[in-house]
Formats: structure tokens, C-alpha cells, sequence
């Protein structure tokens, strides 16, 4: 048994326990958890020890002797429908009064805003006051039956994922403040303990920065349950002195309703606003230049810096263009699925990638009522074929080990997991696997700088309005293709790239996932109209190419061949008459396709479109040919082993490559291959929990039959 | 057995048998159909004889000398994607040429507008030429990828219902073309024809206007199948004359656009534009003027004029502002549903009405693979409960007698249909029926002007877009409740009328039924919480308020209780966990409830909301409460006897009335009484095919058992 490439949490009481278990998971390095600390016999027994190390929180002394550097956020109170001319909107109700403190030592009447959500008028400052005794703004002069709700600026008081652990795990320390290094006293007091931090931590190698400075946004509630979660969101990097440099730099100032957005806090499925991608630069190049001073600092120490991914990822957004310039050595971070995986493996300028697998070792896995065996196997089953287009180099596990090592079976399974792993990279040889001869290309608003991010919520938490769209980068994230981002600012200032195959346009009416008003830009429609008229595929999944225009929603119907009812054209009869049963994308399906939330009163818009699937009178699967090119419609793409051949198949066809489709190709569905021809190997994944068998065709036309265990796997030489 | 209320079809060579039916039936009149001629003989044995007339098709000989009085149509071409600069638009591509021909009479140029739809510009007329040869637009410098269309003014070649009936029944006969009474010699030719006509049939006692002027939209493809109909239609009102007296009349021009609608053509689910309205005023100013000119001269012939309601009733809307000034003594109606009888039955301004019962004696019903008593049961229970609301004066059948009779057993059912419908009168005495001591409103777009029609593509006909809302006005039909319809311009300029209880806002979002953009206006969302905070109830299905406008999709979710997620809050936790068993509302619910197509997404938007049903996360059925008044919400209510009942139990709960709800209340879900304290009598009706027992709670409490036979009913005193 081999050791390397994995990363083994550490803690205090238990050394012999961890002896044991770094030789059975061949670890090669220890690292520390929130709450935990690394013995000095373990550190000894690892190659490499990692340390986390917070920025911005920590240090309760420093923070209480500068509560007016504590961070901040913009806040939404509840809305108040006004019964009367005086109104009283408490400001803070449903909020945590242990997590925020309303900010009045910066003028409320200059940062907060009253705001009329029956008409979307700023109410003038002279008509409201704070009423900091009952923490209520008091509306005086109030338009009988419209909403009001004021937009808050707060300080935090305890830093977000602090509070979520503290809360999870019972804890009972006192809550850690979270400063804000825009802050020169708090900037230079940062740079200043890092040293100290780092002349005290002789026996670190890597310096696990599990923050640089902003959260990302997370706020409970009053009865200390969740309230609201953004994975992207910028709602809590806000200050007013950062707001008054913003001014200064960009020419224009934001108020607090640029960071509320009526509520919606500026979601990532909301079409991103100037505003809102003016304060991601703005603030992005604010921390890539500090937490660039940071890393170079930790490299004067001879040690590595290691950023995690996830958390506090505000302002160092990986895909973003400042990233670069941070210089880290690493990124790590949480394998949710095969998505996150290739989220973190395919980061550039870093050294390289850690995943940290699930389940995570707190007690709401690891209990007497579960099997975390269970989660271990989805999460591998589901990251590993992503890993096997992308890999990352090494990989661990988080939380208390204590609780892992109460359930044996887990143990071996990582065991198995982690071998697994390193043969990977035996095999691979650093090479790249073979691909289909075309890129394919997911367009929404976000484009490249948010790669392996849309329809995604936090955490690849699943979320039932997201699942049937997500389904498609989860398929992707294991296929063999090369995948690329593109926004709609990309097409209209630089076109399509010739070497996109597919072009693929999924989610929900009106989100930045699908593009809204993008879709009424005539450069838009005319480009990719151009697209496939040559040649190009294009796939439209739920409600693609949505805005309703001149009669039409789906502005692409004549490229897709079929349209969505939205109630106006009822009285036109609707022929779906184009029905076939065979076909090269419907190959594979042995059973009815699940189409998740699925998508209803799709009907066909042109006669030549083709029905492959239809229930009760609404499309299901279709396609069409428009030019040279090839199109097809799908009402939904949840991810699953037949999804992912579906995916396959769609790709292939609407591309026209149906003749290379069987290059590397297995016969059944829930089998996967990858294959490096530049190291001369290839291998067969089993992604189903029972026994499977396969066939495999090589490019030179060859099969080979394969029997896997379950979630089994075999290399062969090629 | 009675005698009278009862039409009969009539037609040649089966005199015997139809003197039978007229006495089995108890007929006392008798009408011909489109094809028929009714018999001397018969004639005599009815008491009255019903005539069809068409005033504007029939006389092929003044068409074809008039070809250029011929009624007009503004269609939309088949939308043309540029590939070239220059492209051929086929105009009449996939309409029926027999139906519509291009009118170049009048300069194309005026009347045709060729339109970018990428961008919605009009391209210019010197940019495009029509090539007559062809039947093509050319448009000479289409911008590349853009979508064109043509709008084509053309004339009618084949009256609409002719070409139905001709093609459902395989006619052989020549097309009947429709003529146009804007034109001054049309115009004195049909009055000249009534009066020869009138003189030619001295045994008619009822002229059946089977039209006025202007047919409903039906427009045919080019493989004879319907391709668009709109019951609601102006599309066939319009002509150059027509078009040019309008702007004289009101001021400005209209263009072929304001029509065509993006190829919506002003579809009632559309929200109506001012110019569609201002053309609906001015084609009823116009037909009611003409129409009461004709009913002038068919009285002074001593006859009665009774108009047909469905097919051409175009400019003679029964519930517009001109409908009273034609002077009709009667209206028939197709009666598809207890909906549409009403929609007949509620007509003001007529002597009496008259109901057409289904099934239509029509080969596509009466033929050996069909039994017509189904139809007949169905069409028979969900009409009954609404006569007993609001009673028709008369019934009748249409089409051919003698496809009825080779179905014994139908003749029997109508028997039995023909005598409680006589016995109903006897007891009712034309007395009003117990009702609830609140009106319950239906808020849309349209209001008054279309009483009974919301959620209505054209003659009860099933939608699968539709049905869930339609339900609502099924259930109300034949409800105990004085059912009115509001519109959000009556709120503005009325506001809401004291003996209203509770208003219903019901649909899909965007539509007219819902009001999509009249959420946004200040005065109605303030008026309606007013009205709601003084004690008032309001009723949401669906996406009911909706308009996404300052972070809220339901305006009224304060209101509600409720909201629906569109994607923007994906981020916001939603716990939706005030859910109870027990309420008022679900106390007849013995089974799952069936919301039809169902609304998704919708939480909990308020901690006050009580979530009486949830499937998935998502609320179905909830309630709130707000200031004084209670709302509730429903995912859809598709009709059935259950969902009859719980609408009822919904309305007496939110207009705060549960203290009289047992007043005239059947414990028996599948049955329902009607009581009519004035003449002392009170009906329990069996709204199943099986036998119901059930007990009726009298306003002094006592409690009387009844068991009634499949289908059946019992009338006591009171």
C-alpha cells in the first residue's frame, strides 16, 4: 500500500488512533479543524502539517478594542404594509441579534434607506427616523396600504461560519467578531499577527487560509436556524469606508439598495447588475493585492499558502481576473459531486488542488442513527469520474476525526477510497484524457468567471428548483468533453469560437442562468443564429432562450424547433405530430426519462422539429435542424448514470460527430471509460452499487468485455 | 307529461318520427340547422317555428358580383429567418387557401407592414415588394438572422362556420362567402333581404340569427384542420372602410399590428390593449346600430328575433355597453357546462333564453363507436346545478334529428332531461334561489364586459392550460353565491362595492385573468388590502397577483400569506411549518385534492399563514389572515363536486360567514340544494352517477334525510 496525496484531520487525545489510521489512509499530511489542535507526535509522523489560519477573526481582544472596525453588512428588515400614516418597522425582527448590531455610528439617515416596495421609491430622509431604543424606524408620513422596509447597514458580530460550527456542534465559546482589514489599523494589525502567527507555527508547511477576509453571506435566524445563504454573495464585504473608496475609484457611489436588490441581495440567479459587477471588481482587486501581501509574507517564512475554497471566498473568486495575482500554492476545497470537484480541480495559478471529501466528521453525520458509509460512496462515485477528466492532486477529510473512528466500515471504505485515488495518478501520468473532437459550451450571464457555479445555491446542496439544470454541469463535470463558460458579453464582444461544437442555454425563465433580456439583444439572436446555420449544436434545456418578444418565448424556437404556451397563443392548435421512436440519442434508454421538475407546455413550433419524448400533450425531448446545424430541446436534465448517456448521446448528435461517438465508448450505461492514449492507458468506472458488465470500443475499433464490482474499476493498457 | 320549453332540429323526410319526438319531449318548437329545411306538417305541430338566418353570407350570387365587398382578416405570416439579405416571405404559407385570399385591391403598401421581429421595428415599404405571382414578400436588405414577418390584410373567401360544417359533415356544396355590411351596397342589400325573406316565410315565428355580421376567429391550415380560433375574436371585423371610419371616429389610425399582436392576435388572455378595446367599441357601436335596425324590421313582420350566441357574435356582446340597444327578445347559447349557462343565462336585456344542449347531433358524435347518453348525463349534471342558480327559460338540440334517433336510449335520457327541466320552472316560479348573504367577485382584466368567459378559449372546450382556473367558474356556476366579475379599472375608478365578501384573482401569470402589471399599480393593490384589513376576503389561485416588481412576485403575499419562488430567492430558507389538519375549509375532504395542473414553488411567506396542504415543500392550500379580513390561497381547482365544496367551504371561511354556512347545506359532497324560500320549495340534486344519501340542514336546523337515485333529484316544501 502506497502513501501521498491525502490529508488526514488531526486532534489532540488520540494519538495512537491517528498512527494507525495514517497508515492505513497513507496520509502524508495532518491538518488542523476549527476547534481542533495538532499534537506534536502526529506532526512528527506526517510529511507535511497544515494550519489553519483565520485573518479576520480570532483575536476577541483586538476586535473588542476596535468594535468600529468590526465588518458590516446591508440588511432588509421585513416588509410593513402601512395600516396607518405612522408606522414603526422593526428592523432587525426575524434576525439573530446575537450575529448583527444595527451600525449607528455612521449616519443611519446616509447609509440606510427607506423604501416604498408598493412603487420603488426611495423615501426622502426627512421623512423617517431611527428609533434606536426599540431598534424601529419610524415612518412618518407612511402611504396608507403600500410596503415599506428599510435597508440596514449592520456591523457583524460574530463571524458567520464560526457561528455555524458553534451552533452545530454545541460549542460554548465566546462568539469570534470578524474585523474588517479595509481598515488601516485593522489592515496593518492583520499583516502584523500573521508574522507573529507565523513565528510562533515553526512546524507548519502550509499555511491553510481558511479565510482571507469576507465571508461569503450567511444569516440566521431569531430562533437560531438558518435565514439566508449565498455562496457568492458579496452582502457581507460592504463598509462605508470601502463604499466611499468604491465612489472614488469608479466615479458613481452605491447605495444600500444596490447590495439589497429588493431583497434579492444580488443572487447569482439574478441578471447581474453593473452595479453589482463593479463592486465584484472593486472589492476583488482589493483582496487580491492584501492577500497578496499575506501570501508573500507566509513565502518569506518558507512555507506554502493554501486557500480554502467555499467560505470566505468573497473577493478572491478563483475564476475571476485578479486571482492570479494572489500567487497561492493551493487551493482546497469541498467535494460536494463530480461539479464542485471540477470547480476546485480546474482553478489556474495555483500549484495545485486538494479536495476535501464528504461527509464531513461532525455529529450530524456521525451518529448512532446513520451511515456515513453511504454518503462516502455517493461522493466518490460522483467525484471520481470528474476526476478522471480533471484531476486533483491530492485529497483529505475535515471535522473530528474521533467521530470517524467510531465506525469501522467508513474507515476501510476510506481505505479502499484513498488507494484508489493514488492509483488514479499512477495510471494518469499528469496526461490528459481523451476528449470528443469539440468543445461544448454552457452560455449564461456569468460566463467564465463563475465556471462549475450556475444553479448553484451553496455547497452543491441539492435544491428542488435547481436539481433538473444543475443535472447538466453534473453529467459534463464526468464526460468526455472539453467544457467551457461563455456569457453573453463574450459572444457579442467576441463571438463563438470555432472550436465550440455546442452551445448549451438551461434554466427557468428570467435568471441569469438563461439570460433574460440578453435574449432581445439582436447580437445575441444573430450570432448564434449564425452558429448553428453553420454547423453549430445547440441545446435548450427547461426554459432556454426565454424572454417574452414579439410573440414569441423561447426566442430561439426556429433554431430549437419548439416553443412554450405561455397563455397567449391557446387559441392556436397545436400539432405535436412529428413523433419518433428511434433514434441515436434514445439508443441507450432502456426506461422512462427523468426529467426532474420537468418543464411543461412545450409544444412544436416547426415542422421539421422531431419528437422524441412528449407526455401529456408537452415535449419532452426534441430535435431540430436549422442550417447545417442541429438542435434539441430537453424539459429538464437531473443527473444520474442514464442522464449522463442521454447527455452524451444529445451532444454527439446535435454536434453531427456521431460517427467518433463510439471512440472510448462503453455499452453500458452505468459505466464510464477514461482513456490517456499519452501514458497508454485507460480505465473502466462502475458508477452503479452493483456488479456491472461492459463493453469497451477503442478507437481502432476493437471491444473489450469488462465485469466490475460494484463501484468498481479496472485499468488497462491500451 | 307537460308540454313546452323545449326546441327540437328539425328536418325533411321523417315526419312521423319527429311528431313522435315533439310529443316525447313535449317540444313546442322546432328549428332547422344549417343544411335542414323543416317540413310543412311539422311546422303545424309545433307551437312556434324557429328560422335561421344569416344576414351576411347565403346569397352567392350578390358575393360574387361583389367580390370586393367581401369581409377582410389581418393574418400573420409564418415568421422567416433571414439567411440572406434577401428573402421570400410565402404570406399564406400553412393557411388554407380556400379560406383566405390576399387583398391587392387596396395598396398592400397602406395596409401590410412587414416586421423585424428580432427588434419589433416595421421595415419600411420601400424595402420590400409583394411578388403577386407567388404569393411572396420580398424583403430586398433583411438584416442577416433576423426574424421577419408580414401582416396581410385578406379577404374572406368561405365563411368560417360554413367551412366547419361543410368539412366536419363533407359537404359538397359550394362555399358560402361572407359579405361585409360596412359597405353601403351590402349593407342595403341585407336589409333588402330580410325583407324578402322575412315575406317569403310567414310561418316563422323566431328568427335564429345564426350571425349577426362578423364572425368569431376560425382560421384553417392547409390540410383543412383548424389552425387558430378565438371565440372572442375581432380578427374577422375588420376591413379598410372599417379601419378608416375608426380613425375618424376616434382620432388615430390603426395599423395591421394593432391586430395581428405579434401574432397573439389580442387573444382575451393577453391584457387588452387601448386600442383593441377602442376597436371593440367601435365594431359593437356599429353592429348594434345595424343589428337593431334588422330586429326593427323582423318586428314589424310580427316576428321575434332571437340571436345565436357563440359562433358571430362579433360586435354584439351580450354584456358590452351597445348589447341593450338591439332589442332582441331572446338569446340561445351553446350550453357546454354549467359556466356557459350562465354565461347565457346572466345575458340582461332579452325577453328569455334559451339553452343548446350537447351533445350537437353531429356524425362525430352520433356513430357506432360513440354513446351520446354520456355526453348527454355529463353536459345534463354540470348545467342543471347552475339552472338552478340562474335559470334559462328554454332548452333545444341542434344539428340532424336523425342521427338521434337511432339512439333509443338517448331519446329516452332527453326525455327524462325535457321533463325535470319543465318541472324545475314549475317549482321555482321564477323566484330567486337562496344565496349567501355576501357576492363573491371575480377580479380580471375584462371584467363585466366578459361575464363568464375567463379562463375560456372558445365553447367550453377543455385547455390543459386552462381547466385548473376554469374550475372556479365551473364550481361558482351552480354554487349558492351572487357570483360578480370585477375589473381592476372598476377598483381604480369605483373601488370595491360594500356587498362584495370575496374577491377572486385566479391564472397564470402575465394573463389578463391574473392582471400582471395592474399589480404594480399603487391604487389597486391599495384598495384591495383596504378592503381585506376591513374585514373583506380575497381568494388567490395560481399565481394569483403576480407581476415581479420590487421583491415580490405576488404583490399581495402579504395579503396572502404566501410566495412563489421564481428563482430569485433560492437563497432565503424557507420553512414552511405552520401546517394543520384541521380546518373549517377541509372538513368535507375525504380524499387527496386534485389542484389540476398545479402551481409549484409557492412557501410560506408569512409566520401567520396556516398551510392547510403541502406536497413536495410546496404549499398547495393555505390560509391568512389580515387585519380583519382572511385570505387564502389554492395551487388550482379543476371542477369537481369536491372541489365545488371546497370552494364553498373557502368562500364562507374567508368572508368570515361560517356561522350561516349550514343554512341549506347537503352533507353529501355530491350533492347540492337549492332553495327558494319565496315559493316555498327547495330541490336536492345527485351530482353523481351513483346513489347518494345525504342530509340538508333548513335555516331553523332542523335536518331532513334524503336518498336520491344516480343522477337523480327530489323537490320538497319548505
Amino acid at each position: 500500500m502506497k502513501k501521498g496525496r491525502v490529508t488526514l484531520p488531526a486532534q489532540e487525545g488520540m494519538d495512537e488512533e491517528i498512527k494507525q489510521i495514517v497508515k492505513r489512509w497513507g496520509a502524508d499530511a495532518v491538518r488542523d479543524s476549527d476547534g481542533t489542535k495538532i499534537p506534536d507526535v502526529i506532526k512528527q509522523a506526517a510529511d507535511k502539517v497544515y494550519s489553519k489560519y483565520f485573518f479576520t477573526r480570532g483575536d476577541q481582544e483586538f476586535a473588542k478594542a476596535n468594535l468600529d472596525e468590526l465588518q458590516h453588512m446591508f440588511i432588509m428588515s421585513e416588509p410593513v404594509t402601512a395600516t396607518e400614516e405612522e408606522i414603526k418597522i422593526p428592523i432587525l425582527k426575524g434576525y439573530f441579534k446575537e450575529q448583527l448590531k444595527p451600525d449607528t455610528d455612521h449616519d443611519p439617515k446616509k447609509w440606510w434607506q427607506v423604501i416604498d416596495r408598493t412603487t420603488g421609491e426611495v423615501v426622502s430622509c426627512d421623512k423617517w427616523e431611527y428609533l434606536e431604543q426599540t431598534e424601529e424606524v419610524l415612518v412618518k408620513s407612511a402611504k396608507l396600504w403600500h410596503r415599506y422596509t428599510v435597508n440596514v447597514l449592520v456591523y457583524q458580530l460574530w463571524d458567520p461560519v464560526h457561528m455555524y460550527n458553534h451552533i452545530t456542534n454545541d460549542w460554548t465559546t465566546e462568539h469570534q467578531m470578524p474585523y474588517d482589514p479595509r481598515y488601516p489599523k485593522t489592515r496593518a494589525y492583520i499583516l502584523e499577527r500573521l508574522r507573529t502567527w507565523l513565528d510562533e507555527h515553526p512546524d507548519t508547511d502550509v499555511v491553510r487560509i481558511t479565510t482571507f477576509f469576507y465571508n461569503f453571506t450567511l444569516v440566521f435566524n431569531d430562533v437560531r436556524e438558518e435565514k439566508y445563504v449565498d455562496w457568492f454573495g458579496y452582502g457581507a464585504t460592504v463598509s462605508p469606508r470601502a463604499l466611499e473608496a468604491f465612489e472614488k475609484e469608479k466615479g458613481y457611489a452605491l447605495t444600500a439598495e444596490d447590495f439589497v436588490d429588493e431583497g434579492y441581495y444580488n443572487s447569482p440567479f439574478r441578471m447581474p447588475k453593473r452595479a453589482f459587477l463593479d463592486w465584484i471588481d472593486f472589492q476583488s482587486k482589493f483582496v487580491s493585492e492584501l492577500a497578496k501581501e499575506c501570501v508573500d509574507i507566509i513565502h518569506s517564512y518558507g512555507k506554502e499558502a493554501m486557500m480554502f475554497l467555499g467560505d470566505h471566498w468573497a473577493g478572491t473568486e478563483p475564476y475571476g481576473k485578479y486571482f492570479k495575482n494572489i500567487g497561492l500554492d493551493a487551493v482546497v476545497g469541498s467535494v460536494g459531486d463530480g461539479t464542485t470537484l471540477r470547480m476546485i480541480a480546474d482553478i489556474p495559478h495555483v500549484g495545485y488542488h486538494e479536495g476535501r471529501f464528504l461527509p464531513y466528521f461532525f455529529p450530524d453525520t456521525f451518529n448512532e442513527h446513520n451511515n456515513p458509509v453511504i454518503e462516502a460512496n455517493q461522493n466518490w462515485l460522483q467525484s471520481r469520474r470528474a476526476i478522471l477528466r480533471k484531476p486533483i492532486q491530492r485529497m483529505g477529510y475535515g471535522g473530528y476525526l474521533s467521530l470517524a473512528l467510531d465506525f469501522p466500515d467508513f474507515v476501510d471504505r476510506v481505505e479502499e477510497i484513498t488507494d484508489e485515488f493514488r492509483e488514479m495518478h499512477d495510471h494518469v501520468k499528469n496526461t490528459a484524457p481523451y476528449v470528443a473532437p469539440f468543445k461544448v459550451a454552457i452560455l449564461n450571464s456569468w460566463g467564465g468567471q463563475r465556471k462549475w457555479m450556475s444553479h448553484h445555491v451553496h455547497h452543491a446542496i441539492w435544491y428542488k428548483q435547481c436539481y433538473s439544470y444543475y443535472g447538466i454541469l453534473e453529467a459534463l463535470s464526468g464526460l468526455p468533453f472539453e467544457v467551457e463558460f461563455i456569457s453573453f458579453e463574450d459572444i457579442k464582444a467576441d463571438g463563438i469560437s470555432d472550436d465550440i461544437g455546442v452551445i448549451i442555454n438551461a434554466g427557468e425563465a428570467r435568471t441569469s442562468w438563461v439570460g433574460d433580456d440578453y435574449w432581445k439583444d439582436p447580437e445575441v439572436v444573430e450570432k448564434i443564429r449564425a452558429f448553428v446555420q453553420c454547423g453549430g449544436g445547440f441545446i435548450g434545456v427547461g426554459e432556454p432562450t426565454s424572454h417574452e418578444h414579439q410573440g414569441a418565448f423561447f426566442q430561439l424556437s426556429d433554431v430549437l424547433g419548439v416553443q412554450k404556451e405561455i397563455g397567449f397563443s391557446l387559441s392556436k392548435d397545436k400539432y405535436n405530430d412529428h413523433q419518433i421512436e428511434n433514434h441515436f440519442i434514445l439508443e441507450d434508454q432502456v426506461a422512462a426519462i427523468n426529467y426532474g421538475e420537468s418543464t411543461r407546455y412545450v409544444y412544436q413550433a416547426s415542422e421539421a422539429a422531431t419528437v422524441l419524448d412528449i407526455e401529456a400533450d408537452d415535449i419532452k425531448l426534441a430535435t431540430h435542424t436549422f442550417g447545417d446545424g442541429r438542435a434539441a430541446y430537453l424539459a429538464g436534465l437531473p443527473y444520474s448514470p442514464e442522464n449522463a448517456r442521454l447527455l452524451k448521446r444529445i451532444l454527439y448528435w446535435t454536434a453531427s460527430k456521431e460517427n467518433v461517438f463510439h471512440e472510448w465508448h462503453t455499452t453500458n450505461i452505468y459505466t464510464e471509460c477514461a482513456a490517456y492514449p499519452e501514458a497508454g492507458t485507460f480505465v473502466i468506472i462502475n458508477n452503479a452499487y452493483e456488479e456491472q458488465v461492459t463493453q469497451v470500443t477503442k478507437p481502432d475499433g476493437t471491444v473489450l468485455d469488462v465485469t466490475l464490482a460494484p463501484m468498481g474499476y479496472q485499468w488497462f493498457e491500451i
